[in-house]
């Protein structure tokens, strides 16, 4: 599917201006989403990329993923399963997440969506079963310290799935500690050993997928048959440091509200955006801290109390579970307003 | 008023109990969150305090707040102020930050409600009277390198508003470098002179009111007529080494997701807390580290998948921000559910 040069329509009336909007409000751009979905789906066609909805909560966002040819989505919580189901993209839904309880998910799938369970013990096993769920992948630990059984243990918890009446459609292993690493020859470097051991239990395990990677190891993670890439699609100033071919489309649209001698203050802090890769950074301005509504900044040329600017955050995924929506931009046109309609739990 | 033990009542049918919510949930400790408000307004009674909304977002909370004398609120968005008055809480919003816009604040005013806007510069004061905001205090900065006028010009602004025709009630100034130092010598030494400079301005600028403080100088700040504290309520990890006599009442309701050999995972991240004040803590376990939606920890004591556990925030301000609602709780038991509806902007 070719890129489009204006993908995106506006639902609305007249064009309003992102300068009429009220501040702290979340700002897409158009041509560089737009760009980097391309450059992703030219790298990654088809099934090849199982884009993750938790870096942009957003169905709307997800529809212009599927425009480009992807079907297949991955998510973290049962309410982006659901509210992914709920806007029709409930083809083949993952949860990568593991869950005690998973009655909702036993819902989507007696409505009609596809979906498919990480499981990592005989208790997730047994919360698939109990919930009505009928397919599941077996999540496998790559190397980060989070959820994922031991690579020896994935044939015998896969062989309990099986004999509970699951089907076992393969294996998952984030390499979460890898995909953010600031030198490339380090990331290919880590990325082998980890993929190897998914490989090993993917050989006990069986079935067609090996899903596994994210953005910063989206062209080097050759092992898997998908990758759960994200934050692509936005970007944030932490990804942005690792050199990948696409651009940082999502910022914070700010007022200037407090001007004193030395520094200034805009209204966005910490309830607007996620703080823990650390500050957000602006254009022309060092950053100095945040509170809750607030950042203070040294702006290198003057600025006056009234004036927008542009706050860039640390963090794509907690920043945008902060806002109930983004604004679509070209330039200073509001092309379309996006729900971000899968927060909470 | 005296407080009460079992003040909060159930608005809904059959009590349930806080292990069947779907987690991560927010839980408030009814007996600890009502022994905190008794022992500010035994310290701080009636109009002495000016409870700050912003650390809860949630108008159920501040009736508990006016239900122990308080009927004056401090707030730091619009939203928060518009959410006080449909919910009948507007008798005396003060919203304590800057704004460029004040036109909803306007139609707040003309709806009945009372309201008293900050401003620290023409571009302020024009906003306020444009916006058909009738009161303003002057805010003043007393070492926060944030918002608030040089205190020398604050005579020379709270001119300008009242020949604009605005009433000015008289002055605020935040020494929020001050409230969260752990010593409270220092925090006894530092804010003198910061409220000196505080009654200097009102010198100049007049009015009854001089806002200031929070929960670290509550009782430290005696230059001010009103404190505007606002975590003594909820309370949380950072605050707690303070040694203030205000207990945790907030915590996260937590699933076990996971177990490895040396640590755990529970369905509690990034996403659920606030990351700015460091790691959250779990009682008997040294938390590693957050993901979007995990909190890997080392058990002190075997863990069990599907066992429950509670997570304490660091920051409750930007944590409680996160959630949809919160669950009142007396042990397992759930007394009510409260929204949290001042969220957004």
């Amino acid at each position: 599917m070719a890129p489009t040069t204006r993908p995106i329509r506006s639902s609305h009336g007249d064009p309003v201006k992102i300068g009429d909007v009220a501040t702290p409000a979340l700002v897409v751009d158009a041509a560089l989403l737009e760009a980097n979905l391309a450059a992703m789906s030219h790298a990654l066609p088809g099934s090849r990329l199982r884009p993750h909805v938790k870096a942009h909560k957003c169905t709307s966002l997800a529809a212009r993923q599927l425009a480009h040819g992807h079907h297949a989505f991955t998510c973290a919580t049962v309410t982006e399963m659901e509210g992914m189901a709920r806007a029709g993209l409930g083809d083949d839904l993952l949860l990568a997440n593991e869950i005690v309880d998973a009655r909702r998910l036993g819902a989507l799938v007696r409505a009609g969506s596809r979906v498919t369970l990480a499981v990592d013990s005989p208790e997730t096993v047994a919360a698939a079963l109990a919930g009505g769920v009928e397919e599941v992948v077996i999540d496998v630990n790559v190397g980060l310290p989070r959820c994922g059984c031991h690579p020896a243990d994935a044939g015998r918890l896969a062989e309990t799935a099986r004999r509970g009446g699951l089907a076992v459609r393969g294996v998952m292993g984030y390499e979460g500690h890898i995909v953010g690493l600031p030198e490339r020859a380090k990331r290919v470097e880590m990325v082998r050993p980890a993929m190897e051991a998914l490989l090993a239990a993917h050989a006990d395990v069986g079935g067609e997928l090996v899903s596994a990677g994210g953005t910063g190891t989206y062209d080097i993670n050759t092992w898997a048959t998908e990758i759960q890439a994200g934050s692509y699609a936005l970007m944030d100033t932490a990804y942005s440091e690792l050199g990948l071919p696409f651009g940082q489309a999502l910022s914070l649209e700010s007022t200037v509200i407090s001007v004193s001698s030395g520094w200034a203050v805009a209204d966005c802090g910490l309830k607007a955006l996620s703080m823990d890769h650390g500050n957000p950074t602006i254009e022309g301005a060092e950053v100095w801290f945040c509170s809750d509504e607030h950042v203070t900044f040294a702006p290198h040329r003057p600025v006056k109390v009234g004036e927008r600017i542009r706050v860039s955050p640390a963090h794509v995924d907690p920043t945008v579970a902060c806002h109930e929506r983004m604004f679509v931009v070209e330039g200073e046109q509001i092309l379309d307003t996006w729900s971000v309609d899968l927060r909470g739990w």
